[in-house]
């Protein structure tokens, strides 16, 4: 056992452990919450503290790897439109009205949501980042941020005071709290910001160190304007202007050809999977087998509480077997293992967060799940349940760099009931100011 | 307000009600538990016990319209597999194992289910019905079973006593417990029972006045043949043999042309939509929105576990939501509201249960959704919360033809620890002794 403080240790106790190879073995898990580490995964451990894993699967937490948290204010405020009417009439202007005080609200309360879902990291793309970095900071939460900047509709001037903006949030928060926040810069998309902005801030990007997260080929009109106007496919552009590396990460990608699959694959690029969201804005069905047999790594996300509607990444792995078995007509494809690999090594690799493998060594982001439930019985396969059976509120303690954020089903480092008031509150004022 | 027996009244207190015509208003519920039905649903009622719904949405029972309840003791056991290899390989060999006891005890697991996730009512078919019936009678809740009949690969004494028995069946069990138990006659399909069984049986059960509940255009594999034999669509066929009335529903519809929906509407027979069974075993989404445009009445199943893997119909209804929308492209598509309605009238019409409509003179087969939660704040809308947010464990009290069956969280006509220890001990035998 590797030496640590022995008076801030904890043991998860009595459950079995998701292996890295995904096997399922009885073990007590012991971590070290100073250090956040896993010390040793093993039988009969003993620790300062306890937390009762009996009936149940410790897991690597979830990382979902797009999102816009605050937009759970927005959460069954417009529902059944297709995108561009969806964002243009109903999303837009209430954006349009949001304080700093809303974000942070909106924030806290995804985290929240985040929290009880046994989600330990996420990527949030949105505005007035310091918000939603002080919430993240509060929750003990790992995080990639942004601030998502666009050019349409702005002058030269605006265009790229948001793009500064952009570079200067991803700038001062990268390694915040503890390190537990990283940033990226965040082209809105393809279509959203013109060349000559991508040509400037790409490689001030790169030489801050940070990677690009942006959304790619969400729409099909987010593909014609690009080959119309360049001649070539819009990951084919995007690599012109050097925009895909090993640490860059693309949500949705759901029009994608082969070339452009084959572009991600050689380049090492991310593609965040978020199959809610591209269901319910009837978006399409993006090619997930084809990017795993090519070697594409995929993680998933949830994308905003407005397009979903809520962030249980659980939804999002049964979604994304169910939905990779109807692309091609084939029940084999996007296996329950696949879908289970996407939303937490998938994902966190994607993002740049430690994996959170089960090994001594490995990061201690943790949830466990509690298998004492009727539909999770009978346990012929846990990995099966994980995929199609577990929700969300089967998780039993969360757990994010050493620290226990929720146990036994209490949020410990936020306040849950008085978040709930509070943004309930700002909801409302919020939809009445914009209508 | 109704005359009734002043001790056994229950008023279900400071909750929102889900009126008949989809509006949300602030009220009390008044049920007269031996009659099983609202007395009144208003401001401040008065009863002998008294239900909290604070922060709840009081509505009408979920139906669970096509199951195979006893499957559970194969959740999770063979996934991933098209339907043809999953039957023949995995779950044919398994259950031709099952023993009358293993069937018990699956079924007692999914009416633990199903009362857990707000379920009141379910159509059933599978085989040794008497236990299913049993089960169903002590759990309080009301269903319309089947005995499952085949004739492919059966020589003629074979296949004539599998259809008896099926005939039989619906003629012994036909308003069991009380009358919350009613029949259908089930032929398989149309591709696993012949004509000539179809021409000599379908008679019999109008003449005993059970409705057909049957497996219909499910995958391709079940059209071809049919056009190929007959000459016609598999619905055109059904309909020649006098398969398709008001009383009568086919699960799946999955394949099914213009020609096959006109004539859905214009027979009255209903669909039962089983959204995430055809996303798993890859069968298709299935023209839903044509159908209710067509005036095709629909309903929502989870069929069996082993293809779904859980029971939680609010799953179905934010698959048959979230699928609507990508079958044409349209996020328009299988609204919030047709999506619920499908789950409840839409269901409970299709197989024949009285409609738990909250208003006075109703059945009291209620569902009290609980909305004190991170994932459901804040309430912009209700219906749109149930749609795409609120999940099965959500659910605090079940009620089925007046009588509580489960009061916060806890299940009151079952003995779920019991049920779940045994379902998980047959389970591991049953799996053993096939394979």
């Amino acid at each position: 056992m590797t030496e640590t403080a022995f008076d801030d240790t904890v043991v998860i106790e009595g459950g079995h452990v998701l292996t890295p190879d995904f096997e399922v073995r009885e073990a007590d898990v012991l971590i070290d919450r100073a250090a956040g580490v896993v010390l040793d995964v093993d039988d009969d451990l003993d620790g300062d503290e306890t937390l009762d894993a009996t009936d149940s699967l410790v897991m690597p937490g979830l990382v979902n790897a797009h999102t816009h948290v605050a937009m759970t204010l927005l959460r069954g405020y417009a529902d059944d439109k297709p995108l561009d009417s969806w964002l243009q009439e109903d999303i837009w202007p209430v954006e349009a009205e949001l304080t700093p005080e809303d974000i942070r609200v909106g924030t806290e309360l995804g985290l929240v949501e985040f929290i009880t879902n046994g989600i330990t990291g996420f990527a949030d793309s949105y505005f007035e980042v310091p918000e939603i970095a002080a919430a993240t900071e509060e929750s003990g939460l790992r995080a990639n941020l942004c601030h998502a900047f666009i050019s349409v509709g702005k002058d030269d001037e605006g265009a790229r005071a948001d793009a500064q903006e952009g570079l200067d949030i991803a700038r001062e928060f990268d390694g915040a709290a503890d390190g537990r926040i990283t940033t990226a810069l965040m082209p809105h998309s393809l279509t959203t910001v013109e060349t000559e902005y991508l040509e400037e801030f790409v490689p001030q990007a790169r030489e801050a160190g940070v990677p690009l997260h942006f959304h790619a080929n969400e729409t099909e009109n987010e593909v014609g304007p690009i080959v119309d106007d360049h001649g070539v496919r819009p990951l084919e552009y995007a690599d012109d202007l050097g925009m895909l590396t090993e640490d860059d990460f693309l949500a949705h990608c759901v029009h994608v050809d082969e070339t452009e699959i084959d572009l991600l694959a050689e380049t090492g690029a991310s593609v965040i999977h978020c199959p809610a969201s591209n269901m319910k804005l009837a978006s399409g069905i993006a090619p997930i087998q084809e990017m795993l047999d090519a070697g594409v790594n995929v993680g998933l996300g949830t994308d905003g509480a407005a397009s979903n509607n809520d962030l249980d990444l659980f939804d999002e792995i049964r979604d994304a077997a169910m939905l990779g078995k109807l692309a091609r007509g084939d029940a084999r494809d996007v296996a329950a293992e696949s879908a289970v690999r996407m939303a937490t090594e998938g994902s966190a690799s994607a993002i740049g967060l430690p994996v959170g493998e089960l090994e001594a060594g490995g990061v201690a982001d943790i949830a466990v799940v509690d298998f004492n439930a009727p539909h999770l019985t009978p346990v012929h396969d846990y990995v099966s349940h994980l995929a199609y059976a577990v929700r969300g509120s089967d998780v039993r303690h969360t757990i994010c760099d050493g620290e226990i954020l929720m146990e036994d089903r209490e949020v410990k480092t936020l306040d849950e009931a008085t978040i709930r008031e509070q943004a309930s509150e700002h909801a409302a004022d919020l939809v009445a100011r914009a209508e």
